[in-house]
């Protein structure tokens, strides 16, 4: 292992370069003017991961090519190997609005230890961290002590659409004993984490039909219900001041925090204060009994995302408007079925409706929330290799936001993910002046390191 | 009066093509490209009235130019002469969206007893009316009971800035004891009115601020308020399910309806099931206790103009959006004053409002209400003038509108209104596909002439 580690000390410079070859494709995937680039960047995995030694091919779906990537056959004997999975995605968010970029968002722009660039921390840097991993086993003849896979897509910022079925078709081919996954965050460089949960997500659309056309509010209003005031009457009956969503049976499977849970999750930095000021807003508020971290990763939420109604322009105009619109996502944790919560939330809707408006709820993309065991063998591989590379005792989290494959990899390939996420709170991920934290890019690909001789041991 | 009959009679045909003349200008107030058509209107109509017999003259304002048209002075002497202010605005709505016309806007089209065209009804050929009555005096040299005098603005359509001030200006020259408009509406043909009472407005903006910019609702959502939620929760505080607004103090001011102003509303034809048709509801709701006509022209409301927040396009954005706006607007009646209601609601806001978000209440604009006596002899001659026209008996209304110039003739000429509007409530003001009742439009003229002869009595 020793040369692993030199190999990893004396190429950071070499690293960096590839990243910032890495970033500058513009492969943004919601827009179909770059299906080029995603092919080129794809090509240049393809690539870069053959020079370094690994089996890589570049596979066909009905939308980005998969880039898969193994280790080459072990020339060992003995016990069956146990192989893993890495996966991570190749395509970026868009880069707009350009005009709040500092740099240009496809030219890497190194400051201090920060490099900037669209997709530089998501995704693009967290996965080169395992592939430079690997490359400096392979590089150095180090014997590596399981069978890895890489698989590489490029439809993550669009829904993973191609995914599912790529790993059904393959499912022989990509059996693993666990998935590893950088895609998530942790609190600082000084806070290296594991995520060993993840809320679900569920979204609908509340639509109030009211005339058939917007009325002129002197001559028609007060004879008719004006369908913003309905739909806003509505929306604040779907959560208490007390910060519960008060749905029926919202809260009916929602599995209780263990001790051991709220103590893990205590020990992480917190400043009420610090925060507030962060967000902008003059006080907190959540579901009472629960601290702010318990609330944002722990608890579920329900959020309206937008409203839309009547006129929108300058100065008033004075309509009974014909519709008002909210859309909203709830975020749902284990043991919540989204399926279920959409329709207990739809119904409650129509129950409190009134009968003077027509209601429209258009139910829309769902995934599970997901939780596996902070003690596992896994996870306990995971927390070594932090430890390892970071040199500092890891923290266990939740995640409030959601990763929907990791249900998909739990559902076809029927094994759990470790998330060993290193994006930082400041990372600026689907917004402007994305950056990626250059210390955590080298921590990265010496915790990788670490991290196939405590999995090879599990 | 047989020969002012006659002539009226024998014209219609040149009124029409006059209407006809005065609609292809595309004086509309709104789009400061029509700056010149607007004049060109203003100039147009000195040149008609001239030619009719009156004086005309063009006045400059700081915004679009006033037409004043007086009636000559009379060789009859004997008694003071009284004197009216017939009031109208040559300026129109913008006609867009264009695409929803059938014809043109500004090429009139006659289709059956109706001319099309933006502006026919509101106000040009409204005006028009009276100005044609008076021509039939001049041109018969029948002797005129009383002095007249036009004044046809071109801002009303953009909130008659410039009128208080020219009213003020001309105080003096403008002198009288009463003024007549015509840019209201009757039920039908069958059943002209005299309209009394107008509602007063009172708008406002209402922002609710959460966090510093949209946040990730997986990330941060549930440990704070959502300002989409606490909007829609607070204005679903602003009326009860029984149609009542619920500021406190809201109906402290306003004026019973007395029994007579209840019976005269319930003469006017009104079938429930063919009015939430016409609207397009599945069932009306309106303030418990009042009939729906009461409802939307004598009974105050408030009511939600627009909303909007956080995302609006298609699919989901996971937002805790960072602000939320509702537009609103309130129609008030007689004796609610729109500054102390503005106060009581924005007062009723910040009580309501959680210590969680910013609150910021922006105070609009804002128009008296108006009623006057339905049985005094201005409104008499009104109606006398109106039975004469139409052959059949008027029926007295209030209008849920506002129209704020009511309330500065009264502040700054000292005299009352006398609302004899000639729209059909199918005349599509402000809406695609304009209409002039051309049977409105000739009775409107027989209605003027009567009018001097009753008003010169009272």
């Amino acid at each position: 292992m020793q040369q692993v580690h030199e190999y990893i000390q004396r190429n950071e410079a070499a690293f960096i370069a590839e990243l910032c070859d890495y970033v500058r494709f513009p492969s943004v995937s919601a827009q179909s003017v770059h299906a080029g680039d995603l092919r080129r960047c794809a090509e240049w995995l393809v690539g870069g991961c053959a020079r370094m030694g690994l089996e890589a091919t570049l596979r066909e779906t009905p939308g980005n090519p998969v880039v898969v990537a193994r280790t080459p056959k072990s020339k060992s004997r003995g016990a069956k190997r146990k192989r893993f999975l890495v996966y991570g995605h190749y395509d970026v968010q868009p880069p707009e609005p350009l005009d709040l970029w500092k740099s240009p968002p496809f030219e890497p722009r190194i400051q201090g230890r920060n490099l900037y660039g669209r997709g530089a921390s998501d995704n693009k840097g967290q996965n080169l961290a395992h592939l430079k991993a690997v490359e400096a086993y392979l590089k150095t003849g180090t014997e590596l002590p399981c069978d890895i896979t890489f698989v590489l897509e490029g439809e993550e910022e669009v829904g993973s659409s191609s995914l599912a079925g790529f790993l059904k078709a393959h499912r022989k081919e990509l059996a693993c004993d666990a998935v590893v996954i950088s895609d998530t965050g942790i609190p600082s460089l000084k806070h290296p984490a594991l995520t060993y949960g993840l809320r679900g997500i569920a979204a609908m659309e509340v639509r109030v039909h009211g005339p058939s056309r917007d009325l002129h509010s002197g001559i028609y209003g007060g004879s008719l219900d004006n369908p913003a005031w309905v739909l806003s009457r509505m929306l604040g009956r779907l959560r208490t001041d007390a910060g519960r969503v008060a749905i029926p049976g919202f809260y009916d499977r929602v599995r209780p925090l263990t001790r051991f849970e709220r103590t893990q999750l205590a020990r992480l930095p917190f400043s009420e204060t610090a925060y507030r000021k962060f967000l902008g807003v003059p006080a907190l508020n959540g579901e009472k009994g629960f601290t702010p971290i318990e609330q944002r990763c722990a608890r579920p939420t329900l959020e309206i995302n937008g409203l839309t109604s009547g006129y929108q322009g300058q100065g008033s105009k004075t309509i009974v408007p014909a519709w008002a619109v909210a859309k909203i996502t709830m975020r749902l944790v284990p043991d919540q079925s989204p399926k279920e919560i959409l329709s207990l939330a739809a119904g409650y809707l129509r129950k409190i409706c009134p009968p003077t408006v027509r209601l429209e709820v258009e139910l829309g993309h769902s995934g599970e929330p997901y939780v596996v065991s902070p003690s596992s063998p896994v996870a306990l591989a995971g927390l070594s290799a932090l430890r390892q590379a970071f040199g500092r005792e890891p923290y266990l989290i939740r995640e409030g936001g959601s990763i929907p494959i990791v249900n998909d990899f739990r559902k076809i390939l029927g094994v759990d993910t470790l998330l060993l996420g290193l994006a930082l709170p400041d990372d600026n991920l689907h917004s402007p002046n994305e950056k990626f934290n250059l210390d955590c890019f080298m921590n990265g690909v010496r915790m990788s390191a670490a991290l196939w001789q405590e999995l090879a041991r599990i």
